[in-house]
């Protein structure tokens, strides 16, 4: 069991079995897709991987030709399994797309775009799931068929969640699919609700993974539609609540953009600050410390007057170096906020 | 309209509105897979398509990874299309197997062997379904998608109806795809049922289909497997047993033997002489008439003590001329015995 020497610090818990300084510090993420993924691909060269669970939304999640489709959760599986396509960000590399072009000659809905190899995932877990195994058992099936030993992915739940979004223009709600992938996300929201996350247990092991965590990270996903869903799980919400002093969170944007996809814009929609000060409110009561870019520097007193503890730092994932050091960063921030 | 010089006779329902002599003659066939999919290949050619319904066995239709697949209908619908491989004898010519082979590295059940371009049919029928459609108008869909304006392909029913085969050895009933495909029909049997047959109302359009019909064709499918089910809703048994004298069957076996598949044994197995005689026997009260091949010739005369008129002809199918030339010695047997 390998452990990363840039990560020390005692262990504050009282008779905590874990020790900053010479045990191997146990990780958990929560996770959305591509920013997470990213974030993970540097994390598993930083920190022992075994030691790495990963809570995945679930959110995302859309039944697409009668199959089971787990975005968020196959983004993160072929990532760390070295398989997803570094250039369009999700789905596999080297994909054909075979089924969808002719799907689409055919008159159907083809705009998911499921390439053929991205299908036999989808036909394995509504496979597994028709058999009666949980999502859980469908994941750790599909992660190890993808070789992926470690770290550990869990979806958040193994009930039904489903981001629902309200559309400013017509009023119309729709799955976060057809918003985000149909719609290009180029559309306004004028509400986003998580349905069935009200009565969903989270999956086994999640909770656990929480509550023997060093660090809790959650990745710099889409605030509203990558991490909310995780927290709208009530036991997982309230757990990270309890646990705030071990949770660092990474801003997905740096001045006031995100990277990638619509987070800036939805937060505003929202009536959010789209701004790394305006994550750092929406997870004050989660997170002690927040991670900000260096170029948002000038934002860091706003996050401390919130009560949460700033960490300036390079937020943009360059490559999976640039990442791994990102992770290591939050996590010492952690381990250093408990020592403080 | 075109019609076929070749088919003459008249017509002798009491005020008939169809003239053999004089009008297109409308013919109905009861087809199940690539048997019948041979002969209609070969029809098509021989009578104006348009007067051509096709009914098919939906009891092979399943489930598989969540998409409802209708393994008759797409071989029909393939094959009349002029897109089915030759040589397999079912799904698409030029097929890649991408997501199969990805399913099988991912442990998954990939003996049903779905090809790429196969899925997407299966994805827009799966679809349709979900969005309320009936199988019906989901075949209407997918036959028009594959540019197949006519012959009109009915499924036998909209309503589920499952051929379910009992294993003789273990006593097991698996469904008819396992039986079919993945145990390769190589087990011996010692039941068949037709579950939800009994309760099974004809898809719109058959019993009409039916009741207008010049001439009802039973193709030279497995009698047990392929056509039984589509007698076994009741109300398109009854009106085939009341239009007997229009009806002919055509023999799939020749010597004893089926030129495809297991009809041979599976008679045998349930306690028919697996023989064109056996054949005869078993439609005796829908079909009038029966062809059988010429090398069949000394089982005529037991055809004709079954009150059944017997046709000689040659019955294998080696090109699509062969097809229309056996379609139309089927059809001139049906009005030859009705002008008798």
């Amino acid at each position: 069991m390998t452990r990363n020497p840039r990560v020390q610090g005692p262990d504050p818990r009282p008779g905590g079995e874990v020790n900053f300084g010479t045990s191997p510090i146990r990780i958990v993420a929560l996770a959305g897709g591509v920013g997470a993924a990213r974030l993970l691909h540097g994390m598993v060269e930083a920190v022992d991987p075994s030691q790495i669970s990963v809570i995945v939304n679930t959110g995302d999640d859309t039944v697409l030709h009668g199959m089971h489709v787990s975005p968020d959760i196959d983004t993160v599986v072929y990532t760390l399994a070295a398989l997803s396509d570094p250039d369009r960000g999700w789905g596999l590399s080297g994909e054909t797309w075979t089924a969808n072009d002719r799907l689409r000659s055919l008159g159907g809905n083809a705009w998911f775009q499921l390439g053929d190899r991205d299908i036999a995932t989808h036909m394995m877990r509504t496979d597994l799931l028709a058999a009666g195994r949980t999502l859980s058992e469908a994941t750790v099936h599909l992660a190890s068929a993808h070789g992926l030993g470690a770290p550990r992915i869990m979806p958040m739940t193994d009930d039904p969640v489903q981001t629902r979004v309200t559309l400013a223009g017509s009023g119309d709600e729709v799955g976060f699919q057809e918003y985000f992938v149909k719609l290009a996300h180029d559309v306004a929201v004028s509400q986003v609700r998580y349905a069935g996350a009200e009565t969903a247990a989270p999956a086994p092991g999640v909770l656990d993974a929480l509550r023997l965590a060093d660090a809790i990270v959650i990745c710099p996903s889409n605030p509203i539609l990558s991490i909310a869903p995780i927290l709208a799980v009530p036991a997982i919400g309230s757990a990270i609540q309890e646990l705030r002093d071990r949770v660092v969170a990474i801003s997905p944007l740096v001045r006031g953009r995100a990277l990638k996809g619509p987070a800036d814009r939805i937060l505003r929609e929202l009536g959010f600050e789209a701004s790394a000060a305006g994550v750092a409110s929406i997870y004050r009561d989660l997170a002690a410390t927040f991670v900000l870019d260096n170029q948002d520097a000038p934002l860091a007193d706003r996050v401390r007057e919130l009560g949460v503890r700033p960490v300036l730092t390079d937020t943009i994932m360059t490559d999976a170096a640039a990442a791994a050091k990102l992770s290591l960063t939050a996590i010492d921030a952690v381990a250093a906020g408990r020592a403080a």
